[in-house]
C-alpha cells in the first residue's frame, strides 16, 4: 500500500536517530539545560542570521501554538487568524482552553491579507468604544497554510508593517516551515521571517524529526518565566536533549534545508503527474501538500491501493483530497502513484 | 564526573531506541492509530490481567497528571492530593491552570492516609452546607511517592475503599511505577493497582523511555472524547509511533521490569553504602530515589565530583540532597560514589 | 438632554422599587433561598406554563450567557452562534474565558438560519474525522437579536428541531425578552419558548429591573451542582432577595408585559416619526431597538440635543446608530425627538 | 424567630434605599459612567486620604477577589493566602477557576503571620530551583478575618514591608471592613489601609448595601484594561449607577462608620452577654461576628427561637456556631437573645 496520507508516516531522518543513538548514554541535565539544546540553540540563531533570538524547544505544533499565543496575550486579548487557520479550526479549541478567543479573519487561499487586517485594527481602534470586546494582541500566520500555499516577501513585509503600526506582535507557525523555505518560487528566507516575525517556530514533526518544534523568540522578547508557565502547560519535556539533539542535527550540515528541497522535488513530481492526467486542482500549492478533487468512483479506486486524507466533499459527485509529500517520500512511490492515476 | 542527579540523565534502554531504528521507515499512521500502540495496548492489559482496560499514551507526567485530572473531574470539583504531591507542589501550578483546586492533605512520608482522607470526606459531606466549596471530585496519590516510599497493599485497599465508598476515582501517579513494583519488600502488584485505581499511569520517562507514560482506564471509564481534549491540552502527539513502540518494547519479555529491578539493586546498593558510612537518611526509602541528610562542608566537597539534587535546607548546618539510581545506573558508578563518601 | 442611549438608562420600575422598599427590613436568607425568590419562581414557572422549570436567578447578561454556557457544555464542546452573537462579540471573550470556544455561523438580520445550522451539524457528524475539533454543544440564539429582530414560531420550530435531532440543547438568550414579546407581530410566546428552548433566561436589567435576569432550565436539567458553579464563576448573590423580589414584582400583574408593551408603543411611535420624516432604516426591527442610518452633519447636529449609539460606520458619509426606547421612555420625549428630526 | 444567621439578612440602609427612589427615573449612562459614581469615588478618595487612588464597583465579595487577583497576577503566579482565608476555602474554588493556585499558609487566629510570610518567600527565591513552582504573586488578607479577627497597625505594617521588600501586591479583602474600623481597639484606619496596601475593598454587601464592593487600586495601578477584563469575568453592571449611588450615600456624613459603629455596639452587647452567662468563645473577635461553642443540646434548645449558623463541630457534645451582628441589627433582638441564653 502507498501512502501519501501525511508528512508524519515516517519515524525521524536517519542521522537524527543516528545521533540519539550515539548520545544515548551521556548523562545531561533535564529540561533542556544540556549541551545539546544549547548547540541546537545556536545553530539556529546563526541559520536565521538573529545572534539575539532566544530558542526553546516544545514537543508538537497545537501545544506550542497554545504555549506562544497564551504566553504573549495579555488576559484580555485574542489572536487574529485566519479562518482557515490551524488555531482556529484543527485544535480542538486548544486556544480557547487558555481563555483566549481567536479573531477570524477571511482567508485568501488560507493566508490572510495584510489591507484586511489592517482595516480590521482601523476599525476597532477607530469610532466607538471597544471595552467590550476581545482585544487584538497577536497576529498568527502558518507559512505553509494549511493549503500548502505562501506568502511573498511583499505580502509577509506588510503583514510586519500593520503588526509593528499597531503594537502587535506577528507569530509564524512554521510547523512545515522547511517546506515553504525550500518551494521552487519562494522568496521568503529564514533571515527574513526572523526579521519580520516577533515569534515563530521551525517544525520539526513533520520535517525529519520524531517530534519536536523549535520556538524563536526573534528579540529578547521571551516572556518573562516562560519556562514555568510551559512547565504550567504539561509541556516542559524532562528529557530535553529529545528534542536538542534531533534540532541540532537538523541544523548541522544544512540537514534541515536539504530533506525538505527533497520533499518539494516530491511533490512537484506528483504535481506534474496529476496535472498530465488531467486532475484538477483545489487550489494551487507550491509546498508539499497538493489537494485534488477527486471524483467519488476515482477515489474509491485509488485507495484500494494508495492511503491519502479526506479533506473536504466538493459536491455530491468530488471531493476534495490531500496527498502530502515529506522528507521521507521515496521516488519510486511518486511514480507508482502516477501510473495507478 | 558521576551523576546521580535524576532518573532521567539518560536518554533510552537500548532496545527501545534499537527498535525506533528498525522501524523507523515504516508508514504509520499518527495520533496513536498504528499497530504498534495498539500492541503496546494489548501488552501492558496483559500485564495488568485487566483486558477491559483502555490505555493512552501520553508524553510526560506533569502533562499526564493535568489531562487525567481535568478530563475526569466535573467543573465544581477538585482533586485531593497530599501537600507534597507532585500536582500540589512541582508542577507549577497544571492543576490549578486547568480550573481545579488541589485538596491538600497532609502528608504522612509522602503518603495521604486512608483514615485522614475518610475524615475529611465525612466532614465534607457531614454537617453544613458545602455549596460554597470545592467538591471532592478525586483522590491522587504517587506510587512511588516523591519522596521514594511507597504504599502497602494495605493502605492502597483502604484508600481504594474509601474511594469507593464515596464514589470518587483513585488515581495513582506512577511516573517511577517500575520502581515502586520492584522494590524488595513491596506486596503491592500491577494487578492489584488494576484492580483497586480507576487510573494510572506507568511511567516511561523515567524507567526507560525517551519519553510517554501510559494512562489505563481500568474499566472502560475513559473519559467520553478523550482524544479531544487530549489534543486541546496540546497532549496529542502526531507521531503516535514514538510513545507505542516505545511501551512495547518496554513490556516485551518483561523489559520494564527488569530495567526496574536494576535500578533497585543499585540503590540498595548505594544505600548500603551511605549506611556503612555512617550517613544519615532524610527519609527510609526503599525505591530509586535516596535522601541524604549532609553537612554542608561536606556537600560541597562532594559536589566536586558527584552530580545530585539539592532537596531542601535541614538547618544552617545541614542540607537534604537526593541521589537517584535508574535503569542505567552503572554498578561503577555506584562504587566509586561509596569510596568518595 | 434627551437620551435615548440605551434601554438601561433609569433604574427600575417604581413599582419594583417600592416593593424593595416594603421588604427591606423583613430578616431572609441569603443566597435565593429566601421566600420572596421561592415566590418569583413560581410565577415565572406559572407565565411559562412549564410547572418542571428549574429557575435561577443572577445579575446580569453576559454573566448569565457564561454560566450557562460554561455549566452546560462538556470541555470538549463550543457553543454555536450566529457571528453578530452578543456572546461571540459583545462579551469581551467571556465565554472563550471559560475555556469553550464561539462557533460562529454567518447571521441573517441577526439570526441563525435552521438550514445553515443543519449543514454546519451535518458536515461536523458526516465524513471525516472531527477529534480534532471543537464539538457543537450547545446552539445560542438572542430574541430579540443585538439587531431588534425576532425569530417568528416557524423560525424558532425549525432550530429547535434541528437541535434535538442532534442532541444538542438550544439556549435563548432573552436580555430583552419582554420587548420581543409585545412586538407588534410576533407569534412566539413565552410558554412556546419554554417548550422549544432546552434553557434560556428572561431579562430584567433591560426590562424594570435595577439589575437581574432569570434563568430557566426547562426540563429538570441544571446542571448538577449549578449553585458552587454560580459560585466559582463569582456570580451568586448574597442577598438573593434582591433578584428576587424584583422578579417577583415583574412576575405580578403581569407588570413584566405591560411594561415591555409600552416600550413597543414607544419604539413604534419612534419608527413612524423617522419614517414619515424619510429616514432610513439599517435593518427592520420590530422591537425596542431602531438602528437608523444617519448622514454624518445630521448625526452631528441631532447629538447637540438628544443621546444616541454609535453602531457603525455605513462608509465615508453616513453612519449607522442607535435609539432605543424602554419601559421608561416618556412619549413627550419621542415625540420631541420626532420634532427635532 | 430571631435571626443573627449573617450580615446580609436585611436589605440596605434605609437612606441606601432612599437615594435610589430619589435618583430613580434620572437618565445616566452604562457602566459606571455616571455622575454618582464619580462622587462615590471622589468621597471614597476622600475617606481614604489617597487622592490618587482608582475606586470602581463590583457586585459581590466572590467576585471581586476573583476579579483582582486574576487581573493582578501574572499567568505564572499565585496569591498567598491563610489557609482559612475566604479565597481558600469558601468560594467554590473561584480563584483556581482563573487558573491561578492559592498558596496556603497557615493562620494565626485567622491571619498570616508577617514572619512566617517572610520565610516562605525568602526559601521561595533562595537555594534552588523554583521554576517548575508557582510565584507568589500577591498577598491576600482580610480584615476583619474570616473569624473576626483584625490586624493591628504593627502586624499590617509587617506584612506590607515583607510585600514590598518582594514587590509583591498585598490586597486587603475587606468585606466588612466598616465593621473593623470601628471596633472598639483597633488601631488600623482607613488611610492607614490605603497607604499599606497596594490594593483593597471596601465591603458594602454586608455593610448597608443591597450589594456592592469598592475596589481601591491605591496608587496607579489598576491593571491595563481592567473594565474589559471585568466584562470577561460576567462582573461589569450595566447599571453601574447601582453601586455608585450606594456607595455614593455610604460615603456622605460618615454613614458607613456609623452604621459599622452601630454593629460593633450590638456585638459587643452580645459579647457581654454570652460571657456573663458562661459561655465559651470559640475565639476571641473584637468585631460583629462572635463564635460561641455550644453544647449540643443547648443549641438545639436556642434553635427553636433564634437563627445563628453552624461553623464546625468541636467535638461529639459540642458545637462551634456564629452569631452576626450588623448595622440593621435591633437592640431589643439582642437583648431577647440574651435572655434566652
Amino acid at each position: 500500500m502507498l501512502s501519501f496520507e501525511s508528512d508524519y508516516t515516517e519515524g525521524a531522518h536517519e542521522k537524527v536517530l543516528q545521533r540519539l543513538v550515539e548520545t544515548n548514554l551521556e548523562q545531561l541535565s533535564g529540561y533542556g539545560n544540556d549541551h545539546y539544546t544549547e548547540s541546537a540553540r545556536e545553530k539556529i540563531r546563526k541559520a536565521c542570521e538573529c545572534p539575539e533570538a532566544e530558542v526553546h524547544f516544545l514537543v508538537g505544533g497545537t501545544q506550542t501554538n497554545a504555549v506562544v499565543i497564551d504566553t504573549m496575550l495579555a488576559k484580555y486579548e485574542g489572536v487574529v487568524a485566519a479562518t482557515t487557520g490551524h488555531v482556529s479550526v484543527h485544535e480542538a479549541g486548544a486556544v480557547e482552553y487558555t481563555g483566549h478567543k481567536v479573531l477570524e479573519l477571511p482567508p485568501q487561499d488560507g493566508k490572510i491579507d495584510a489591507g484586511e487586517l489592517e482595516q480590521y485594527l482601523k476599525d476597532f481602534y477607530g469610532d466607538g468604544n471597544h471595552d467590550h470586546m476581545v482585544f487584538p494582541g497577536m497576529v498568527y500566520i502558518s507559512h505553509p497554510t494549511e493549503y500548502g500555499t505562501l506568502y511573498s516577501k511583499e505580502e509577509l513585509t506588510s503583514i510586519a508593517h500593520v503588526c509593528r503600526a499597531y503594537e502587535i506582535p506577528l507569530f509564524l507557525d512554521g510547523a512545515r516551515l522547511g517546506y515553504g523555505l525550500e518551494s521552487y518560487g519562494t522568496d521568503v528566507t529564514l533571515p527574513m521571517i526572523a526579521e519580520l516575525c516577533d515569534v515563530f517556530y521551525i517544525g520539526g514533526t513533520k520535517v525529519g524529526a520524531l517530534c519536536g518544534e523549535a520556538v524563536v523568540f526573534t528579540h529578547g522578547n521571551t516572556p518573562k518565566q516562560f519556562v514555568t508557565m510551559v512547565k504550567q502547560h504539561g509541556a516542559l519535556l524532562a528529557k530535553g536533549r529529545l528534542t536538542g539533539i534531533q534540532f541540532d542535527t537538523l541544523f548541522t550540515d544544512n540537514l534541515y534545508r536539504k530533506i525538505s528541497r527533497h520533499a518539494i522535488e516530491m511533490a512537484e513530481l506528483l504535481k506534474k503527474g496529476f496535472r498530465e492526467k488531467g486532475y484538477q486542482f483545489y487550489i494551487d500549492s507550491p509546498t508539499n501538500q497538493q489537494f485534488i478533487i477527486l471524483e467519488n468512483y476515482n477515489m474509491e479506486r485509488l485507495e484500494q491501493s494508495v492511503k491519502f486524507s479526506f479533506w473536504e466533499k466538493q459536491d455530491e459527485a468530488y471531493t476534495v483530497v490531500r496527498f502530502a509529500t515529506s522528507w521521507a517520500t521515496k521516488r519510486e512511490d511518486v511514480e507508482q502513484l502516477i501510473a495507478l492515476l
